[in-house]
């Protein structure tokens, strides 16, 4: 997968966890303690600029309280 | 997340993934020929061996031609 393909799927799942995180009302730092991930960590995530394990998908979506398939809605295949 | 649960995440991905690419009439080298991972990596993911990334979970869901969602529609938070 090229370089800039990659980057917007990393975008896309960061932008879609901080609406729902938003949707929520939590802060970034309440979600880091109530997810055990790092604050520094959940910022990097929302920013696109990590390639989170699935593991952490559903860790996050259980803190945002969706299912975890609602965290990749935006990630459609392109093509 | 405990191991138990960790482990599970990952098993739940793999049979999804591998009823998916049943469902697609591909083998394992078929699959890795399209999708451009390797046949021994697709093996250990569809056994629930890997803590795939968010990248490889999308390119995985292109080449079976579904949207990346469809394979964590078995996901569910727990609890």
């Amino acid at each position: 997968m090229e370089k800039t393909r990659r980057a917007a799927v990393q975008r896309a799942f960061g932008d879609r966890m901080r609406m729902l995180r938003h949707r929520l009302g939590v802060s970034q730092d309440e979600f880091a303690l109530r997810s055990g991930l790092h604050r520094t960590y959940i910022g990097a995530v929302e920013r696109g600029e990590c390639n989170i394990s699935l593991v952490n998908v559903v860790r996050i979506a259980e803190t945002l309280e969706v299912p975890p398939a609602a965290l990749l809605e935006e990630a459609e295949p392109v093509g």
